[in-house]
């Protein structure tokens, strides 16, 4: 394989650079028509580089000079709230088009994350964080049942060529040390874990052999490799889990369900609480992000929002606290199952009884009755819930309920997750957001049909569902469209509108920015309610 | 072909009767594990009847009744405004499970439509209405690239079978006439065009020569085949024409484009508005239900809720007033392209500009850069609208803004729109909604695999996705599932929890709700912040 920086995986596309020597790739997307390249936010990562020798160690740089200088806390916040601007904050003000200052002090006050531990130099920085694009996790990870390390990273490269902005492997069984260490070594982005899995394959799967010391032994494991953000159970308290033995559907976080058969078994509370200022100790050496993960989150509508959910979720605000005291950065997260008229109050709360950490969601679904799609009844609660401020969505996957997913189950659940943060993104006023849209909507509306696919999320399917009811080349560039066919297009018969309209005295912009303002304010002025007769004041055109 | 009333085209399902002669179809499913059967909504007509021969005309005695008594107005909103409970209002009244009078006095008010054609007796009445089930349509129709009459009635039955409610035909070409007819004998869903289609063929394609006349008859033409409901784009006013010249996409509906076109063509004023009143007489006579089209909906984000957008919406809110005169069932059409955080300012002025009338919605898409993804892009915006009251929401498929959908696009569209209606529902708190949620949640934490499919909206997929990792029987009454393997699923961890906690003392129920009351209230005195020592109170089970 050969590797050429500006190489992009998408048509019509290429990779350049912003900010100097710091090398922020971007996208840029070829427009035509006249109209300019598009730059947008890129998680692909440098292209054909051999798997077996990995991505460059592009941020080795930043870490040795902290080495050097003797640092013992890796942490961004640790950084921030000593007031640094670091390169990573840089590198992410670019990327976001926002200032270091903001990125260093959303940081400082742990209202955003960026899971970036030094042993994970391949890393191109990114953040969570409500004041910043919304982000979503793919979930990738063999079982027992299924799946190779081959399959694993291809899923990895595959989920971030679609834009996953942080993956998270969720391996178990046999060759889980070495299917981590080949991720690590070739993800451009952050990688999260569940520790606990791997802890609980060295004590042969029994959650009540489980203690403590396996379980840091396993985080140093992973964070030597580079693990940039670890999901811990820790808010799995012993009084909570009578709580959930009325539930329609009981515990089903597998982290959850693991630390609540500890706890009852030993009748004690839970390690991962008890421990939690040594494992703190582990995460300030590593500079490894928590994600607090909500091991009592409902599993069914039934469940959402309960006294369980609810009092987990406080606990996790009072470890956000704890952890902020190492200035070890916390996100937190959420649901899960949720119908849309709970969604709110769940991210309110959140904020509230974690302090403004980031949320980290699970969906949430917003209905039950539909396995095979739930990729969709969860991106209607994910767009909703990234409006409320949740920093990241991690996805779902037709699968979810029903199996493993393949390759292009993976693509169907980042490109729908993809939607969910871009519809939030676009609710939430992000500058820039909408440039995409506009684009895309003029390249539509003047049926440049290449520029169409180009810019659309997943360029490979516009153009598969074109050419499937217009194959021919030709019908490219025709003006017209296979919905209407070539006599009867709004598209076009619009087009011949306009043009009728300029040539009829509407081709003067100041005129027409006048005559909407008239409009505007006659309809203000009625109160809502429209004229009733025709507007003579307002120049018609006249009949040809 | 036989046909056998109980027949359903679901697994573990049969169609059974209810409300005595009324005979209203509703779908059982059977479910195991000792659970009682479910109950559902119903759309897919009888089954197993030859297309030639056409449905059953259960209506044909109700309108016989009318004619007999020389009924003039065949519009249930004529009857509602009597004082009139009729079959129709019935039959529908048990399809909602809610009281017959309610369904009389929206009607009455306006607020719910009834779209029911006596020359459409294979109906099976179904209502449109913010107090009912959040409803669904699905667009067929050949164009002049693709299809054939076999193909419309073959997706028709395709549509209901996955749950559409309604069923608009947009066919344009030669055999227009034939296909229509087709489709109504075959459809037990009310049926919706959009008669300027037609109008405009018979004007050989140029919307300049159309007029009041030739519209007319088509009207009275698609009416006497049974034509439940019309859409018609009396709103674009000429003077709102100019303001749609500095949009980003124009006019992107079909209809509206060829009424701009005529209106600049002749600057003259709309004959769909001047001639409204003779368009009301054939409404009238035929019992047809408006539904008022936003021929200015925006066709992308850029240009949500303009001054063009809302000044057509404050029209159709004066032609509703105006249709109600003559106690016509009247419902308003909706966008189209919205960002989420112009949703719900959408709903609210239609609410007050068209005084409560039903709102039918296309989508709204939040975004525009997914194409081949639009179902999805649309259905976070149609569970949001259906959720702030939207009663009808118009499918997007995959293949939108790109090309012609096929069966399968057809039935990912409709299944994906019952699910936005579904999420609505819930968060509406619509009566009964989650019951079918709990049920298939309940199957699903019991690894009941075969009720989780049969309980779902998609039984073939559910189980084509679960057969995919794991296709041996065996497997679908295995204790565990593909994602996890069989040693470490948190479902059976969960189960075994459950177990334990019973055998140490939160077996009793009454003891759990009084542990779980306690709970609460600490929480509460708490101020949301949960106590921080463990709780001494609650009885915790002894280590084995």
């Amino acid at each position: 394989m050969s590797h050429d920086p500006h190489q992009s995986p998408f048509p019509a596309s290429r990779k350049v650079f912003e900010g100097g020597d710091l090398e922020v790739p971007v996208r840029e997307i070829t427009v035509g028509g006249g109209e300019p390249a598009l730059r947008v936010y890129d998680t692909t990562g440098p292209q054909g580089i051999d798997p077996k020798v990995g991505l460059p160690k592009r941020c080795q740089p930043w870490t040795d000079a902290r080495r050097e200088a003797g640092e013992t806390n890796f942490s961004q916040m640790h950084f921030a709230r000593r007031g640094e601007i670091t390169p990573e904050m840089r590198f992410i003000a670019i990327r976001e088009s926002v200032t270091p200052e903001l990125v260093r002090d959303e940081v400082a006050a742990g209202r955003a994350v960026i899971p970036a531990n030094p042993n994970h130099p391949e890393l191109e920085p990114m953040i969570i964080g409500e004041r910043f694009l919304v982000k979503i996790n793919a979930n990738i990870g063999n079982s027992a049942v299924s799946s190779s390390i081959e399959d694993e990273v291809e899923k990895l490269r595959w989920s971030v060529k679609w834009g996953a902005d942080t993956v998270m492997d969720l391996s178990t069984g046999d060759d889980i040390h070495e299917t981590r260490e080949w991720i690590m070594r070739n993800s451009p982005v952050p990688i999260g874990t569940v520790p606990i899995y791997q802890a609980l394959e060295k004590v042969k799967g029994k959650p009540e052999n489980l203690c403590l010391s396996a379980f840091l032994e396993t985080l140093e494991e992973q964070a030597e490799q580079g693990v940039d953000y670890f999901t811990i159970h820790s808010g799995v308290l012993l009084r909570y889990i009578p709580l959930t033995a009325k539930r329609l559907t009981g515990i089903v976080s597998r982290g959850g369900s693991i630390m609540a058969k500890w706890c009852l078994s030993h009748h004690k509370e839970s390690f991962l609480y008890t421990g939690f200022e040594e494992i703190c100790a582990v995460m300030k050496k590593y500079g490894v992000t928590f994600s607090l993960g909500d091991g009592l989150r409902p599993g069914s509508i039934r469940d959402a929002n309960d006294a369980a959910q609810m009092g987990e979720l406080a606990t996790l605000g009072e470890l956000t606290t704890h952890a902020w005291r190492h200035d070890i950065q916390t996100m937190i997260e959420g649901p899960g199952h949720v119908p849309m008229h709970l969604i709110k109050e769940n991210v309110d709360l959140q904020k509230k009884l974690c302090h403004n950490a980031p949320f980290y969601t699970l969906g949430p679904l917003t209905t039950d009755i539909a396995p095979g799609y739930d990729h969709i009844t969860s991106a209607i609660g994910a767009a909703m819930i990234g409006s409320y401020g949740t920093a990241m969505l991690c996805y779902v996957t037709p699968k979810e309920h029903l199996g493993l997913p393949n390759k292009e189950d993976v693509r169907e659940g980042v490109i729908t997750y993809k939607i969910a943060a871009h519809a939030a993104d676009l609710c939430k006023g992000h500058p820039g957001a909408q440039e995409r849209d506009d684009a895309l909507s003029k390249a539509r509306f003047e049926f440049r049909w290449e520029d169409q696919f180009n810019l659309s999320l997943d360029p490979e399917r516009a153009r598969e569902y074109h050419d499937e009811t217009l194959p021919a080349d030709g019908a490219k560039v025709a003006h017209f469209c296979s919905m209407c066919g070539p006599n009867f297009c709004s598209m076009k018969i619009t087009q011949d509108v306009r043009e009728y309209a300029e040539k009829n005295g509407y081709g003067d912009e100041q005129a027409i920015d006048a005559g909407m303002a008239e409009k505007a304010e006659q309809f203000r002025a009625a109160g809502g309610e429209i004229y009733l007769e025709q507007d003579k004041g307002t120049p018609l055109p006249t009949a040809p």
